[in-house]
């Protein structure tokens, strides 16, 4: 099931025939932003976070966004009705614009609002995933850039390593999978993430300030030593909320099953997600 | 004067409607390749190693060019034939292509080949320019990618410096500007390119393999530090063949007028161009 509408501009069109000219600057040199967040039952999880990223995303970017947070909160509101989707990504992109000479950054840039059925799995899963280690440090981590070169470049080394995704760090410094951040709890039972050069995740953010609980939520940067001795490892994002890492270059985490704590704090992320 | 036509996979269409889906890697990852050649009274000039650059790069980036070179040629003469414009700039692009998930390298891509009017300045513009430092080093900087975020987002930064353009350098080892590569003459007169993790330039290839002149021209790499007892700076590209840097960070470089080893290796490159 493929939504039928996606918003450009300031128009609503066919999701098949929604198409940006080639004097993009995002086609001519990869320039763009975006975010995207879930909507479950037909609420957007997380809106204002997602919101709050997108915005700061663009001023970092020398990027302006055509609306307002409300304007584009009814936008999205519009477009969930039209498509009728409830259970849904939604990803809100702003393209570096069409450029006269195909460098320069223009004043007006194109937003492109898309909808996609998705169903969000509330459980953990526990046949978790395996990574591979590689060294890179994203550029412009701080902002959610359309810059994922990298991340597809490395796809066939993913799958000759047996992997599921990759792991960077920075001369070993861990830093994040491409599309979601990273943690690793310790024998000590602090739960980490790194803290320096990594995508300002919202479902980092929401663990990082979970309330009422008996764990040691961390950030601060940690090494791929530290990670060896790692209890667990799991990953996060908005379509994954808590996904155990069970294998890092081919060596088990811990005791190679999905841990406790993973699974303690996903029961509390969802807590949350419920009363969003 | 813009051009009429736009050659997409495998129809010339009008410029004004050339457009791609938004489901395109290049959108939603910036993930794609280019190369940009110049022609000169109807001629192309170093063809064949834009194109060998192009099908190395595609094979590097896991994109497969949908066109023998010999059949690529052919289209390329046809869509000059088309437009009729005799000086310009011929860019092909090649985007990663619709990937129905957004993430996945997809097998088949989009070619894109546009030509805009573009008249070769073939004299020493000793106007130069100045340019202001950063440290940075583009990511698979051996393949010419669409990835210029990093250029892009220090626009306004290059305009605070009241400089032209940007001259990257990895932790003080001097790389390239952001669509050119970098050089530098030395108080012995050596003529010296960075050797490593730069662009595969053509004009830089050209002027490492001209024969029967008295300079000594080398590739290696070069610090910050000595770039600072430098007695003469240019920049080489397609558009700019050698264009003089006259200041570095405020500071000029050697007398802070265009320099007589470039004009003389201008002389030489243009004579090669000719000769193509």
């Amino acid at each position: 099931m493929t939504a039928q509408y996606v918003y450009i501009n300031d128009t609503f069109i066919a999701a098949e025939k929604a198409s940006v000219l080639i004097t993009d600057l995002a086609i001519q040199r990869g320039y763009g932003i975006f975010d995207f967040f879930k909507t479950i039952g037909g609420k957007p999880i997380f809106l204002q976070d997602h919101l709050d990223r997108f915005y700061t995303s663009a001023r970092k970017m020398h990027l302006t966004i055509p609306y307002t947070p409300a304007e584009l909160k009814a936008i999205i509101a519009e477009l969930m009705e039209k498509n009728d989707l409830p259970d849904s990504g939604i990803r809100m992109t702003l393209t570096g614009g069409y450029s006269a000479d195909g460098y320069q950054l223009p004043e007006t840039h194109n937003l492109i609002i898309t909808q996609q059925h998705f169903l969000m799995n509330l459980d953990l899963n526990t046949s978790g995933i395996k990574v591979v280690t590689y060294d890179y440090q994203r550029q412009l981590s701080g902002m959610k850039t359309i810059d994922y070169s990298m991340a597809i470049w490395l796809q066939p080394f993913i799958r000759e390593n047996n992997a599921d995704d990759v792991l960077y760090h920075n001369d070993g410094q861990v830093k994040e999978v491409p599309r979601a951040n990273f943690w690793m709890v310790n024998e000590a039972q602090e739960v980490i993430t790194a803290k320096s050069s990594v995508l300002p995740g919202v479902i980092r953010k929401n663990l990082l300030s979970l309330e009422n609980h008996p764990y040691k939520i961390v950030e601060r940067d940690f090494s791929l030593q530290e990670l060896d001795h790692a209890a667990e490892a799991f990953i996060t994002s908005t379509t994954k909320h808590i996904l155990p890492v069970l294998q890092i270059d081919g060596r088990p985490v811990g005791d190679g099953k999905a841990g406790k704590i993973s699974s303690a704090l996903l029961n509390l992320l969802v807590e949350k997600v419920r009363k969003n």
